[in-house]
């Protein structure tokens, strides 16, 4: 919650001593001003992790130049990192079908300010919600969905992604299973939402599984899409409260209090670059 | 939270119109004064529930002979029913191996007036926890288990059950899968913690696999158990937010306040007659 | 979640033997099917408190002559009685001044028919939100208060509420004191969301208050509206967990999440006629 | 949760430039590798807080000799600073009235090994706990408090945690002021369970006000004492759900399970050194 311009250096590489000290050196020898800094060492892969971002204001390396200035610590440590701005807003697309309530959700969301990127699409394989993203002008694309045409489907949606730039794409119950080719392209940068607490009742129709079993609480998900169904990344998860009361049509009204929730809070850690994948978990510097 | 004696009728039967009149008639009828009354109708099933609890103060029949007034009631609707009085206090065996936690979160509730109910005895395959239970002044009985005499000590157990007039046991932290004898004599009536939010994490290790997963969120479930296993209907579950900061062995920790808070949940709800149970699920009159 | 008609009574009287049962008989008699009944003694006071709901189909009491059918049974329990009907929804009013998350939280909840009741209009002292009531077809009225004209514009308001013969005001981050004869006219049935965990920081700025006293916990709470400021009774409160890491503005986000929950909980707890208010506080039949 | 002895910078100072980088920078030239590393900046009084643990195997400055070496960067920034070890652990005086809950808790998870701490003592002004502090074998002073001897046995308390001397005294439901002399003694190092969420219900019978204001969520809070009552610095807060239905002794019961809960959530957090106060609120590195 600020209007400073900062930089942001997310890593991982091997634990070993120096790591910290180098990196914070190379910001202050700047005249870097540090305002967050995480860390964490998975002790059973010696595997560390960091998030720091520092102010840009006063810092004397331009911010074309910080990178290559960076790059042979990160080769010292052989890390694995990015370099991100706040300045450099992160470019979104929601996937819908019909349910419209995290979509309302996310760009409401935006529109308060409590989500800084830019929504630059929706895509959708229905035409329901054309009117929902006419009304906050965000421009819709739909791609009716045909057995036979999927894959030239795809093929429109990733040239579709590629010409509006696109760093984020949030399944926002989209209700299909999306290729491998997205898939493959969006890797830790495609978000679903999956409406049980996983890995319970993966799959098909959740809330009926929940209502069958007799569970006394129902939980959402968002994680990161892999090619196995609702294995991937988890990013975040939140549950509430049912009673032998809730239908499934209940379950179904309350769990979308949990969806929204649920989404907006992972795409919100997503574009603010809290997020490690490491292998199929996640570290949240939140 | 009182010291009236009341009678509480647990009860369900097919749905139709007339069974809440007639019951509430027949306990006016007889000037007894209804203190809580609660009912479900499960609509796919067209099955209804009902627990009713009325002050036996000035209740014009006596005791022993309510249920047999009762009777023709029961017979009309064709009802399951139980009839239980708040001053006939549940006898309980609690089965532990060397977990303390749930024992003397147990036993300590009981000692502060929680539970309402006799803790009568105290059986274990170890003798770790020996002392706790004389501490609190609790006949403690050691059946070492082995793979050959595992009928044998069924037996034993059984018959001790029989011998102490056991109304409900309780498995806290037992780590032992229970004989189909013992299952079947306690049907209902025997109610296990296990350490997940099933039906994740079935089977061993669920803080293992939770941990392995990458699950932002642990939980317990107490249920009675069935002979399969952690498949029992669920009576209560409660969740705990953990981060990546967190190993197994902090999972374990943490999800001890769960086990302890989820156990002592259930058997209060079960001592107080709260729980109905219905196919795989419960009805939970809190 | 049914279309099934219902009737609903909600009473409270001074508590003796025999009322379920009268109650219960007059809706048997008639053919009624008892679908959800809830009760509560209060020993302080010795007051007794019912919701019954049951179905009208069969039921052989025309809706319009039950209230007078049921006239004796209330006159010799002298209770406080109402009874409502699942097929009249209720007629809300929402005032709002500038915050748009509560208006659009409760519009979206009531097009994706959570909220079963007609939204019959908006009011406000401001301009800015005009639009969204207009993107929902919901009539939008602009009343700017002046010191001087306060007097005048309740009355305009007293008049509009009664000619759109509203049922229910929602002050959905109203931001204004609200006049004597509104809140006397609309006596529990007035709805305000108060951002902070009454009775902690009452009044202005909760927020900001929160913060400086360094708590770990933030609240909303939805109560009826009094001439006491923030001191009625209470029907749903809610709360998140912050860190010293939340600046002010950060609990004004965390917070709308909160505030968007707890009040449209508390309204659909409302027109659902769950909610008994009693002396300072409320009984809720959920 | 590990065995490696490690060493614990808290600190904090005006915020500016090369902090962290020269922190840092000290550790790795002596060889110690940081394991975990938490900041805060607080933006109104422009604040810098750190928490800084690195691994003393390998580390080529002796324990002792740390805080000196250390102390030119710490007079460079002018830090309010203190140096811990792992292996030192605080020395802790428990202080009880006639409950036993929070007494039992803090028993029972030391013996788990969940608080590493040392509980040389437990101090009542009744004889009442005894037994218990003998069953964990820790040594028990009784102290009748009569007006009179207020001060008297204040001076002896003094005496007796400074023979034993207490790092950490913990005031777990003791019932009693403590005097000024304690108070200031034990600045930051007293930690009380004040069984409602502050600032709401300050003072005596909280619970009693809490039913009586009609909330639908009670609390419980640890704080820091200081001379002023319930307004010291919060260090932990937790709440739970209730209802119409619950009684006051109702609320005193689920009541225990969050003053359970929150202390010992407190105290663990204090003995890990991760609490660090700042005016009137505390800084939380959990």
């Amino acid at each position: 919650m600020s209007n400073r311009e900062t930089a942001i250096l997310l890593l991982s590489c091997r634990d070993r001593k120096g790591i910290v000290a180098e990196i914070s050196h190379f910001i202050s020898t700047y005249e870097g001003n540090i305002l967050h800094s995480d860390q964490h060492s998975d002790e059973e892969s010696q595997t560390f992790f960091m998030r720091i971002e520092w102010d840009l204001a006063g810092f004397t390396i331009p911010k074309a130049r910080i990178a290559a200035a960076f790059e042979p610590i990160a080769q010292k440590f052989k890390m694995s990192w990015q370099l991100e701005f706040s300045s450099r807003q992160k470019r979104i697309a929601i996937f819908v079908s019909r349910f419209d309530h995290c979509l309302y959700d996310l760009l409401l969301r935006h529109a308060a300010g409590e989500l800084t990127a830019e929504i630059r699409l929706v895509v959708s394989n229905h035409e329901e919600l054309r009117g929902v993203a006419e009304y906050f002008r965000v421009p819709f694309f739909h791609f009716p969905i045909s057995k036979k045409a999927k894959a030239e489907v795809e093929e429109k949606e990733l040239a579709l992604l590629a010409e509006y730039q696109i760093d984020l794409v949030i399944l926002a119950r989209y209700m299909q299973i999306v290729g491998e080719g997205l898939v493959e392209r969006y890797r830790n940068r495609m978000i679903n939402i999956h409406h049980s607490f996983l890995p319970a009742f993966v799959g098909a129709k959740p809330y009926h599984q929940a209502h069958s079993r007799g569970v006394k609480i129902i939980g959402a998900t968002s994680h990161y899409v892999t090619s196995e169904l609702d294995q991937g990344p988890i990013i975040e998860q939140d549950v509430a409260r049912i009673t032998h009361r809730d239908s499934v049509a209940d379950l179904i009204l309350k769990g979308r209090n949990l969806e929204k929730l649920v989404l907006s809070k992972a795409v919100k850690l997503h574009i603010e670059d809290k997020v490690l994948v490491f292998g199929n978990k996640t570290v949240v510097f939140d």
